[in-house]
């Protein structure tokens, strides 16, 4: 069967999926979600050891380190995956929900009312939980998915598509509502995000290359999630212990997060009374400091910064510094440098906090707070299918919302338009 | 200068304007709306001129009637253009409102705030009233906007894009907040939908054929209205009269609108005492009827309807007509042959009246209410920049709120990461 045939019976196995599960009721779609997670504490050893062979052929692939470490599963994250399908079970249903149903002078009542997206389709790389992840979020939406895994964690992702399938079979739903590609063809990509007759929505997770290709080939609508660099502006009005708590925090605590702070800004005033003390901590952590003139000047051991690190998520235990004139330069270096993801001040300023909040045009903005709290979990969302970079439909961490739209619902008595 | 340097110089500009615009308050863009509206009452002369010459030279071409009855302008549309205006001053400021602000057990506090999607690019034809509703809700919203009217439109366009220059000058905002293409040039469309650095989301208004080349070309999020292929269920449980009013509202009241019903669906069980009076009303007013077999049975004067019949948006005197089983059949041919834009079902049936709206996958559906209703002004968002068929961002009528999205807002005391 060629590429086209095959992605095409999978997309029309997922429209017809998704019309079933769109109006499956909670019950049914909590109860496939706890059959899954005890199938997947009852097959541990199974998932291990097909992790273990992706590994092994990933290894003699020669495959870097940190995707590796992704790909890798072990028994306390095999248990975190059926933990998180117990919390989505556990989350409010979105399907169904109407807000606003108010009268208008006609006699009609307008409300809106919360409904699935239809296809979701998730193309992602080496994380096998992503599977599970993804698989409970669009069934709690009420949404039919086609999830596209990378090569190196095939045979990973198949395991856990087993676990998902007993358990929707286990709660009478159909079983083509989950898909797992089974080919790594890189063809069914291109099919999987030209198909608009089968796919409403395309959730790309993963580097900027597949980002790109996804972007610029693709006939869909996209959530995506671009890259994270992030900023912490410490003002001359911050309040000094918050300020160095916040910073080492949220370039420290993990070094390889999107939410974690690339670019540090400081305000002139109070950069000879933090920046040193922070340097110092940095320092003994081993995070290597780039930093502009002025910076380099209260910290010798800095290296230069070009204007290529401005721009550079590093995801590794490097950090620019910047020293800024004020407020209006912190917000103008982010704009400028900025990936619109997360950034913070730190400040005591009422004023100031207030414009930073409102003029900085990120998916996240934080007054004295860890630039890491932007997750679904510590937003309260539960799982999050990934922070959207983008400004359309949903901005930020995504979670069964995101999944989902809101169509007009009209009750009348016979009304008509004048 | 070539098209790709034009366009790119007016992309910087929109994207500083949209800054400036963001964060402009509530008086500040309501001032210019105010005197936007003002100018155009009193260049009303001038907008009339502009748009004969403009109506000349569209009959010189040999532009078709439904087209030259879009461009044209007279005394009451140039009043309507201003009342429009005016009536979005009086709408809420969407931008910066913030909900549900709420505390979680890391002691932050997490909410979301609304804020401008910042370009917004409009492509459109004919209608020169476009221009100025597109203008007054974009700046509302906090937008800046490049509007691309038809080239038949555009010393109307112009006409009325001084006007809206003259408004934002008052109020002291910038004039590169709306910009309105001066090139008639197809190349500019192009470069329009593929700056990705500069416009946020594209809204096509017009046929088929510019939103498939849209679809097609487009390197940017669109909120597009493809067709409206409106249906009306009138099912065995509904009031006789409420049914009859309502099938004979959803077509004849305009014939040309999106929202116009194109097929009327009638369960088996009523079509014997509901098809032969609708039927009467219908051929009275002129309506061309295209029936199913057992609809031709009950209305000999019905032609027959084709399978193409039931796929088309005639906006047209035409309806196409089928009697269905019961209320599975009538969903599944609105799933078959709809479009997703309007459906109403007429039934006193309380089970199927909620199963309708639950299972029907369209951006507006109504029980017991014409579908004529699918509109902004009727659901009180006021103006609409469109009808949306999407399902991603916004569906059914876009205002001020589809041109708006939500970031997240993160209020803290020091808190770090665990």
């Amino acid at each position: 069967m060629d590429i086209q045939t095959y992605m095409h019976g999978i997309g029309k196995a997922a429209r017809a999926a998704s019309r079933l599960v769109a109006k499956a009721d909670t019950n049914a779609k909590n109860r496939a979600l706890h059959a899954m997670a005890e199938a997947i504490e009852r097959d541990v050893e199974k998932l291990l050891a097909a992790n273990r062979k992706d590994m092994e052929a990933a290894r003699a692939k020669g495959l870097d380190a940190a995707l590796l470490d992704r790909l890798g599963l072990n028994a306390k994250t095999v248990a975190a995956m059926a933990e998180g399908l117990r919390q989505i079970a556990a989350l409010p249903d979105p399907v169904g929900e109407v807000t606003g149903l108010n009268y208008r002078p006609s006699g009609i009542q307008v409300g809106r009312m919360r409904v699935p997206l239809g296809v979701v389709a998730i193309i992602y790389e080496s994380r096998p939980n992503v599977t599970a992840d993804a698989a409970g979020l669009c069934l709690k939406s009420g949404n039919a998915a086609i999830l596209r895994g990378g090569s190196e964690a095939i045979l990973s992702n198949q395991a856990v598509a087993a676990c998902v399938h007993e358990g929707l079979r286990a709660a009478g739903l159909p079983e083509s509502a989950v898909q797992v590609l089974e080919t790594t063809d890189r063809a069914a990509v291109g099919e999987l995000i030209t198909m608009r007759d089968y796919v409403d929505v395309i959730v790309p997770r993963g580097g900027k290359g597949l980002i790109e290709r996804i972007m610029n080939e693709a006939r869909i609508p996209i959530i995506k999630h671009l890259h994270g660099v992030c900023h912490v502006y410490i003002d001359d009005k911050a309040d000094l212990d918050k300020a160095i708590r916040i910073a080492d925090n949220a370039k420290t605590q993990r070094y390889g997060t999107c939410n974690t702070m690339e670019t540090l800004l400081v305000a002139e005033a109070i950069a000879p009374r933090v920046l040193p003390q922070l340097a110092k901590i940095y320092l003994d952590k081993g995070v290597e400091l780039r930093g502009c003139d002025k910076s380099r000047a209260l910290v010798p051991q800095m290296l230069a910064a070009t204007e290529e690190d401005w721009y550079t998520e590093y995801l590794a235990p490097i950090l620019s510094v910047r020293v800024v004139k004020d407020l209006d330069q912190a917000i103008d270096h982010i704009a400028t440098y900025g990936s619109q993801h997360t950034d913070a001040i730190v400040t005591e300023d009422y004023s100031r906090a207030r414009r930073f909040l409102a003029e900085v045009d990120s998916s996240s903005v934080m007054v004295n707070a860890s630039t890491r709290f932007a997750d679904g979990f510590e937003y309260g969302l539960g799982a999050e299918i990934g922070i959207s970079t983008d400004k359309i439909h949903a901005r930020g961490p995504v979670g069964l919302e995101g999944l989902t739209s809101q169509k007009w619902v009209v009750l009348g008595e016979g009304q008509i338009r004048q």
